[in-house]
């Protein structure tokens, strides 16, 4: 099964470059074919200066090996055991060029162990420079919709957890508007009852929502005009973004940490950001605004 | 003793920020007092916009608390003890605009346990977007004659410690052509012989050291012309700057997970730092020339 997810994953990375490319209209994104050092390697894919997105990657990757000692720790594998990796996944980050479009994420991806344990993780979460309340609602509307057609409680479930994983601890903010996190979900735990073919098609499904909700965020922002002032509190928030990947974010920090292709997991990182000591928006700005959105447990249905 | 070394270090912030500014001739520093959550507290000074230093950070702090949790199991603390820390210490770095002036950083520290353990840590490390030799031999000879004057092992141990520590291991890279570091310096150790004066000497002569330096390779480089070009590549170098401080400092991972004052810690993030995917400098070039210069074991003597 783990070939079969792995060509799953490919043709939504496929899918997804291709919608991408659609609404942007000019970017094309240009592929990378590497290899992991201990086995399988991935694609990597960077669009650059579109009409509308200034940089971004959608990589695929199925790498395997041994198990790196860090993670044989956290899972408490015993050091007589030989163990054995397989891990296959999707990765988006988009930058675009206008502060009126938001910067999204996306990932789906497969674990399993020659021991026999295998899980599914994920999750999309939006990170506007400028809330714009109905669209937020409109994400979580999407997000509801992809984890009810699978499992009631999942929705309410990794919603939190997206609010409690994209924090910046640090600022005492949110990522954005939060979205959807999951991990660790193993076939047939008595958390959801579902099997391995039920969880991979949830995991799809939430990759397969990407592509729609995102266009039509670009679609609807992508003309607004805006403002020097604007452009400058974008590349302010950018650097809130590079704080979380490289300070917070678990898997920015363990693929760097554990030898992983550095330019492909730092793809995430925007063309240019910007920092200002201690900045704080005017009182009743958008920018202001903004910022009291960026808090935990805001109920966007 | 500890208030006497924390007003030299308050002295020592004085006569840094009255060099810097004399040396710049436009900026002035801006200075924020703060407190600490748990006791004591600093004072955080930012020069920007000067006609050499886009934007820089002189901080001063001295604070006290009970011992974190994390730092706690670090040093195998008995969790019946109460133990009660008080540090304080000097924090510099500074941004130049011109590429062709070089990112230097500067830290001198003191920290003490109410169970009457105590250690000095520091150091000096220099960033140059473009290496110049004699300037680099120039910044080791005198880090060599203030270590010299203080211990005859000094330099060669915390310049192997320096090259060790500014190394972005995702990159292969140092962050630049390295200087000293040094860490758990305890008084009467056997690895050195030093008493707690001798050691605090030491210490604030390095802290001495970092004005007449600064300035020196200030006044060399500062007329220098650049293009844009170059300035791009000042920008992706600070790209460097950012990552090794937000995935691999160990003084800014643990400010910002223990509650540290968030802006005085990440005064040392450029005011513009930016990111290309897998950019490589053309072969020959005075960038490619300078990736050359960025490892360990360089010796500048």
């Amino acid at each position: 099964m783990k070939e079969f997810i792995a060509d799953e994953f490919r043709k939504l990375q496929d899918d997804i470059c291709a919608a991408l490319e659609k609404e942007d209209g000019k970017g094309k994104f240009q592929e990378d074919l590497w290899q992991h050092h201990s086995g399988g390697g991935g694609r990597t894919r960077l669009i650059q200066e579109g009409n509308v997105l200034e940089k971004g990657g959608v990589n695929f990757s199925a790498v395997e090996g041994t198990v790196h000692p860090r993670l044989r720790a956290q899972m408490k594998l015993s050091p007589d055991e030989e163990v054995n990796f397989f891990a296959t996944g999707v990765s988006i980050v988009m930058h675009p060029y206008s502060p009126k479009v938001p910067i999204i994420h996306m990932n789906v991806r497969y674990f399993e162990l020659s021991n026999g344990t295998c899980w599914f993780g994920g999750g999309i979460d939006l990170t506007p420079h400028y809330v714009v309340e109905e669209q937020a609602r409109y994400f979580h509307r999407q997000l509801k919709a992809v984890c009810d057609a699978h499992h009631p409680a999942f929705y309410t479930r990794f919603k939190k957890w997206a609010d409690d994983y994209f924090f910046l601890q640090h600022r005492g903010e949110t990522r954005g508007v939060g979205g959807i996190f999951f991990d660790y979900l193993k076939p047939d735990h008595t958390d959801h009852g579902l099997t391995k073919s039920q969880l991979f098609e949830f995991v799809i499904d939430t990759g397969k929502t990407f592509a729609p909700v995102y266009t039509h965020l670009m679609s609807l922002n992508k003309s607004k005009p805006f403002t020097e002032s604007e452009k400058n509190w974008q590349y302010l928030r950018r650097g809130r973004y590079v704080e979380f990947n490289l300070v917070w974010d678990r898997g920015t920090k363990f693929g760097l940490e554990t030898g992983g292709r550095t330019e492909s997991i730092l793809m995430s990182l925007p063309p240019q950001a910007n920092w200002a000591y201690d900045y704080q928006p005017e009182p009743g700005t958008a920018e202001a605004r903004t910022l009291e959105f960026l808090k935990k447990d805001i109920d966007w249905l």
